[in-house]
Parts: C-alpha cells; structure tokens; sequence
C-alpha cells in the first residue's frame, strides 16, 4: 500500500482565513490533536512573525509532540543580502525544528512586480537560503509559491527555480497552486511536464509535494489528480480554513485518499476519530462547523425522505457513499413531517430510549409531532426538543421547574434602549419572583432565568447560549407572522439544540430557551445517575 | 464556442436541504431570478407530491417565465401497474410544461431491494413512463439515479436501462452519482465506457447530461471532468444547496465553465451578476451566505496578509484567479477602505439623484454607508433605506414625523399571551400618543404607529407590510447577538424594502418598520409633486 506524506498547515496557512484567530494555547491545543490522529508533519507558523509564532515554537520544545514533527515556515532571505546576515532567519534556528519549509517565487511577474529584483537574485535567494539551513543540519522542503501560474507563464523559469532548489538540496518540493484557479486537469498535466523536465536534473526521483487552495471549487480534485500522478506528499488544513476560499480540506482528503484510492495516510483507528477531530478543531477555532461538510459534516449522513429513509434501513450501502462510522460519523434520521413509525423507533434508541413498535403511545408521539410539525415547529435542528416531547409522552420527563409567567418591558426614548424581563417560577415548591436587564429582550428573559434558577441548579452556571437563529415562516403575513426560534446551547462539552414557534417573537425565543435550560438539567440528571450505577457501593 | 445546457435544480433537489423550507412564494422568487440570469432549464419541483409543488407549477401557467422551461420532476411509475392507470403521473401533465424530468433506477441492488420488483419489471417501468409522457406531447429527460454505482455494480444491466430510456424516446439521459461517492477519474471513465456501450443503439449522437453530489467534496470536479468527456448538460443548484453535503454549486460551475474553459452558459451581462443572484437566493431561503464560497462569497476576494494587499494593488492577478468582477464580486481590502464612489454614482442615479463625482457629500455618504455595513447593515436588500440615507446626506430627506420614543410590554402567564405597544410622536408640531395591542411586540409597534399617523397621512392606510425577515449577524454570540431586520411594505402596487439593525430585536424592527412609513409617505408625495407639474395650470 502506498504511504503518502501529509502535511497539516491549518497553524499557518489556514490562520488566514478572515474572522479566525489562534491563541498560543488554541495552537498547541491543535497541535497535539492533530499529533495524536497520526498527521507526521505539522506546519506551526512563521518563527518571528509575530511573537505567538515564536512562543509556540518554545513550548513544543519543552513538551514535544510525541510522534509528529513540527514545521517551521519562512521566505528565502530578502533580495540583496547573505542568509547567515538574514535577521529573519535566525528566529527560525532558533525555533530548533529538524524540518524548515521555505517558500520563493516562482513566477517571474512575482520576482520582477513583487519583490522587484532581478530573476537571477532570485534563484540566488532560494539556493541560499536552503544551503542556509541544510549547512545547519535542517531538513528543508521548498515550497514553489504560484508553481502552476508560474509555469504557465514562464516554464523555462520556472523550471530553474526548482534546479537550483534541489541542487541546494532541499529534501521535497511542493507544487503551489497558490491563487486556487487551476481545475484538476490543469495540474495532473503541469506536474506530468514538471516531472519530465526534473527528470535529467538528478538521480534519485525527486519528492513532490502538492498545496492547493479552494477558488476554483476545486482545492480536493486538485490534490487528488496530483496524487494521482504521482506527488507523495499532501499539504491542506483542517476543515479547509485558509486565505478567501480556503484550502484543500484534509478533513475529505485524508478520507478520499484513504478509504477509496487505497493510500495509506493515517493509522484506521485514527480514521474513526476524524469527525471528532474535526470538531474539536472547530471549537478551538471557535468557528460554527459546516454541517454541510463531506465526511465529517453533521448532515453528511442525514436522510430526509422517506423512500430514502426506508432504503438506508434496509441497506445502508443505498444511499451512502461509505459506512459513517469510517469516519467517526454518524447516520442521522431526519425528523421530519415524512417521518414514519420506524423514523421514530431509530431515533428513541439514539436517544437511550427502549420504544417497542407496539407501544400505543408511539402513535400519540406520531400524532403530536404532526401537529406540531403544521404549526411551523422543526424537529430536525432540535433534537433535543424532541427527546423532551418523547419522554413527555412516556412520563419520563422531570419536572424540574415550573414557570408561571413573565413579562418584558423595552423602552426606547430618542437613542436610549432598554430591555428588562421579570419571570415568576416555582422550583421545588418554591415562589420565586425574579428581574433582569439585557441589550435585548430576549437576553433579558435569559439572564432573569438563570437568575432564578442557578441556587438550585449551579451548573446552571456552565450553560451557554451558543446559537440563536430567528426564522419568520410565513413571512408575507408582515409582523403578523408566525416566528421560528432554535437555540443552541452548551455546557461547556456537549451541545444541544431546542426550538421555539410563535407569532410573537418573544414567547417563540422563551419557549426554545426554556427547553435549553432544563434540557442541559436532564443531561447533567442522567450523567449523575450513571456515575452512581458505577460507582462501586 | 461550445454551448452547454445549464439545468437548475435548486428548487426540487436543493430545496432537500437540511434546514432548507422554500414557501411558494420564494420558489417562485427563485425562479425568475434564474429566469433572467439565463438558466435555461429550471426544474420547479414534483407536483403531487405535496400541495406546495402543485400550486408553483399552476402559477407559472398563469404568470409564465420569459425565457427559461420549467421542468416537472417524477419517478417512474410504480411496479405492476399501466402508466396510464398510474395517479402519480396524473399531477405531472397538470402542470402542463414542455419538459419532464422521469428518474428511474440503473442499479440492480435498488431495484431488488428498494423497489423490491424484478429487474425486467424495472425495465418495462422506465419505458411505460417515458412513452407515456412522449405520446401526450411531452419531452422527457430521463435521469439515471445511482447511474455511477449501479454500473460498477452490474454494467450489462446498468446499460440496459439506458437503452430502454433512449428507445423510448428520452431526449437527454442525465447520469447521476446520487451518493456522490465518486471521483473525477471514476466519472472520466464511466462516462466514457457508457458512451462507448451505447454507440450501436441510436444513429444520433446521445445527449448526455450530468448530477452530481458533494459528498467527496469533489462535485464541482466531477461535472467538469464529466462536461470534458463530452457531456452536454450540467445539473445542479444555487449555493450547492442539496441533501447532505449538497449538490454541485452552480455558482462555481457556471464560472469555471465559462470562464476558465471556454464554454457558454450564460450571457457575460449575466456573468456579471452570478454574486447577486447568489445572495438573493440566499436570502429567500434565509440562510446565512458562505462567506468562503468560490466566486461568489464575501472573501472569495478578500486580501489580508501585508504582501497579499500591496501585491494586488499593484497588479491584481498576482493573487486572484479571475477578475471579480467578471462575476460581480468584489476585491476586499480587509485592512484599508476601498472606494466605491462610482458604484454610488450608479446607484443616486437609479434614485433619480443627480450627484456629481466632485460633490464633496459622496465621501460623507461613503463614509456613513461604511461605518453602517460595519454594524452589520446591509443595503443590498434593502433600497429604500440606502435612499434615505442618501436624501439625509443631501439634506432632501422630508421629515414626514418625528418619534420621542415608543414602550413595549409583553405579558406572559401559563400559555396567555399579550404584546401592547405605546408610541410618542410629533407630527406637524402636534404630539401625539398612541398604543396599540398586536399578536407580537412588532406587530403591536406597528398597529401603533399607523394609528398615530393615519389621520395625517390617510394614505397609510393602503400601506401593508409585505414581508418581515429576521437574520441573526454573529449567532455564535447567542442572545446577545445583533439582529438585522428586513421589512418590504406595499401600498399596494409598488414594493420597497427597509432595513434595522441592533443587539435588541425590537430596536432593529422598529428601525425598518419606521423607515418603511417615511419611504412610502416620500413616494407618494413625489408621486404628487410629479402630477401637479404635469397638470395643466
């Protein structure tokens, strides 16, 4: 089986995409997840660009990653000087990595527009700098910055830029498709004549890489078809961040080469954590994940209508490309107005509940969520109202407060806004009156809730609102209209999500935060309840 | 140049989205739009299998599209019965279009298992249908679900379906990788072995058409790879919007299509308008743009790294693929302003503004409108609101009323809701305080309003507010998020549309809801001004 390289610059190239910012510990944090799913080289950043780069790199040396090398990235040396007098390549010494990938140019509209110097300076840069960092004792890997541009405008060029790469001795060459516009067919036919050109230029084959961004729609097909020509290394990030449209996603990449074009990437256990990963990276990042996304998505394995539904049951194999579990996925059924009786049974046992065919009060749930369904409620975003309305409907829903009303007061004089909420609830036979301010109406009934409610709950203090989204579903009725709310909410580790249907906003937005609330209680109820079976005694 | 046949599949496949409800108002916004981007082939649905499909097709007979076929969309009928006698296909010549989409299975496992028939009754189905549809005057395009897996699986009978679809009478067979498990290089292949199978069956050259899905992050890749083994027609949808992981992004497609290989899809004038049309789209189907979508998202061409921006300014192709503006986006300068005086030129004068470049107010209202979009304004969708703006840079705003402040109150006990709004306002030097109840705070506020002003503006009572949508900015932020209201409001034969924004959802109705009665009391008194000129005397 053949063995590809991959290397991982989600610390480095997909820091850039706009709205994400990596602290040191979101770093290293990634580092070590990405270490431990079995990626051999991770790209940590530009040593001296900034001072976290520069931090990142000390700690790894004082906890190393236990079997992945880290990356130190840098240009070649700057026009018009010696690399040992480089300032800027000293940080990247210092960071003390036995891998340095360093990036030139070559397309000459870079070399003479860019960085205005002469196309002969530049070909001094990039030996230079190398034989800088091999003399050193590093291992380089040049990345060919705009490869697939530059050849197309330059080839004869472009191609002595990787001579002299190579003679200076640098251990990989990555092809760069920088700008993200080549189509796969571009590239399969590029690195073919890539190829042939280095042919007389040493003995050994030499070691190509291949980094591609998302522009054309294409970042994955385009590392697929170089792959397929054979390029042994392959860099991308996690879920695809990076500059505008990203970078090829490693996520569908270590997935795609893997599980369906036979290379060897990653160890299969590792395979089965791919989501999770994906995921976590996420948070870190602090980025909403793509539902969407191939393979490790949360819709990626959803089935909506019925005929599908029916046919997965039967056959997975029918409507999925390959098992979810591969990946650490999971096979979703929709709840929605199409769902039928085994819908039902599916999703009671993904929730833990024993829900026999025969219960008579399946039909009841059927009926209630139908109901429901028609006066704009969706289940499918909210799971966890629906688990709530299934252990209603088995009596197994607790009780843990009962609220008897609330009111909300905003007031806007000239530019001056202001929003309060009162709630009166009863917990454990107790009256509790409680008030609140907030920017809003809705944060207002929020912050009076949990006010109330934190005494006698206190992880109600680790809940979070992480997503609130508004939907008006018959939006032609004006203000009149009929107001879907869903949130999201945490604890900190686990997720979940509630809804809310009114025409007016507010009491669509309390009903979903409600369920939020004493859904997060029921989650902590059932954790305690577990621990106490364990624990011995 | 070679012509290709762009078919949309938004509303039928796309609307199979997770999250994804189109009223029939929105298809029928979806549609037009497509229409006048040029897209030749929009299939609008299934008609039967729900009320909502039924009433779009009827629709369009009364109020047909200018230029493109709308496509109604069935299966075949079912096993062990007459086409004729099939009521499935009774709604589809209901819907009297040209063109009918008949899907039928290719694959031997759907066919046993699915369908639980046999395989010769399969055969006969996919006739039975097609010939049903030819004979009553119809041109049927016959796609091949599973067309990829099924003729992995068995290819003598993947093949036999093909020819029994072609012998009776389909006149395009779309190949569909319905799983979307497949890779450029599969496609590549099958495509041409299929061709190659049926070259005996039929004198003419059959005309091939491609579907693909996302599920390998390679759909985009896929049709390409498909189109440059002669295929003639590119299925798929606006956004990518489609079950799972969606399918192939049109928006990309088109682009690479066209611009990067010479294809024709659309007109270049349409070209230029791919972002817009992406957008709106978005935005009636109230789901947040992809920021990171090629082509068409907000930093597809969003430069952010030092050298990156220098570099661009001095020649932008040193890091974009194509021109932004060749499909209507915009280069964004993440750091530093970009100018977009002449795009405000273009828009005064679309309000009937006579503004002058050397006007010393276009920076101002520069300066405004960027500071606004910073909040999260957004005028794209909302004219009427920029128009204002830009009359209170020029100081021709009319001040038709001026608002102190409004309450609003909202009441909640046990399931008994109540929303009551007070308003304070002045208008021609009178104050005046009103409240009214509404079935939410916002239709309160409004009700308020009209009350107030109706006995001086008795024209406002023609005013109706048409569509009301509500987008959450930085969801992630919870209820502590900024809301953006969007507001159309008719007085019965023109439409325009105000935008409000702030943390507090009732502020930003409130905004738009306003703005929306200005706007409309400014048209009616132009409108005025307008006659009184024309009157003789």
């Amino acid at each position: 089986m053949n063995r590809l390289c991959i290397y991982d610059t989600t610390l480095r190239d997909g820091a850039q995409s706009e709205g994400l910012s990596f602290s040191v510990e979101d770093k290293l944090q990634i580092a070590r997840q990405l270490d431990r799913l079995g990626i051999p080289l991770i790209e940590g950043g530009w040593p001296g660009a900034n001072p976290k780069d520069v931090q990142f790199f000390w700690q790894l040396q004082e906890e190393p990653l236990t079997q992945a090398e880290v990356v130190a990235f840098c240009s070649t040396r700057r026009p018009g000087r010696l690399a040992a007098e480089e300032p800027m390549l000293q940080p990247i010494l210092a960071a003390r990595t036995h891998w340095v990938t360093i990036f030139g140019k070559s397309w000459d509209l870079h070399v003479t527009e860019g960085l205005k110097t002469t196309l002969d300076e530049n070909l001094a840069m990039i030996r230079d700098t190398i034989e800088f960092f091999r003399d050193r004792g590093r291992q380089v890997i040049y990345d060919a910055e705009h490869w697939f541009d530059g050849y197309r405008n330059n080839p004869e060029y472009a191609l002595s830029t990787l001579k002299v790469a190579i003679a200076a001795g640098a251990e990989w060459i990555t092809l760069c498709d920088t700008n993200g516009g080549m189509l796969p067919h571009d590239i399969a036919r590029i690195i073919r004549e890539t190829r042939a050109a280095l042919k007389s230029t040493t003995d050994e084959p030499i070691k190509l890489g291949i980094h591609t961004h998302n522009d054309s729609d294409t970042a994955v097909a385009n590392a697929i078809a170089a792959v397929m020509e054979g390029t042994q290394m392959v860099q991308g990030t996690m879920n695809g961040y990076g500059e505008r449209c990203g970078n090829a996603n490693l996520c569908s990449l270590i997935a795609n080469l893997q599980l369906k074009l036979g290379y060897r990437c990653i160890e299969d256990a590792q395979m089965a954590r791919l989501t999770e990963v994906s995921r976590f990276i996420s948070e870190v990042a602090n980025l909403a994940p793509d539902d969407r996304a191939p393979f490790v998505g949360r819709s990626a394995f959803a089935h909506k209508g019925g005929i599908h539904v029916s046919a997965v049951q039967r056959n997975p194999k029918t409507y999925e490309h390959l098992p979810p579990e591969s990946v650490g996925n999971q096979r979703r059924i929709v709840i929605s107005e199409q769902a039928g009786l085994s819908n039902l049974l599916v999703k009671a046992r993904s929730f833990g509940i024993d829900l026999e065919k025969q219960n008579p009060l399946c039909r009841d749930i059927l009926t209630r969520l139908k109901e429901l369904e028609s006066q704009g409620y969706q289940f499918e975003a909210a799971e966890a109202s629906f688990e709530l309305l299934m252990r209603e409907a088995l009596g197994e829903r607790s009780g843990f407060f009962d609220i008897d009303g609330f009111q909300i007061h905003c007031h806007q004089e000239r530019t001056l806004s202001h929003a309060l909420a009162t709630v009166k609830l009863t917990v454990n036979g107790r009256e509790i009156l409680e008030a609140a301010e907030g920017n809003g109406p809705v944060s207002a009934l929020d912050a009076a809730l949990r006010k109330a409610l934190v005494n006698f709950y206190p992880e109600i203090a680790q809940f979070n609102l992480a997503d609130y989204k508004v939907r008006i579903l018959d939006s032609n009725a004006g203000t009149a209209a009929k107001t879907r709310v869903l949130v999201e909410s945490t604890n900190g580790h686990q997720r979940w999500r509630t809804v809310g249907v009114s025409t007016n906003i507010i009491d669509a937005s309390y009903q979903a935060v409600v369920e939020g609330l004493e859904y997060g209680l029921s989650l902590q109820e059932r954790a305690k309840a577990l621990l106490s079976l364990r624990s011995p005694g």
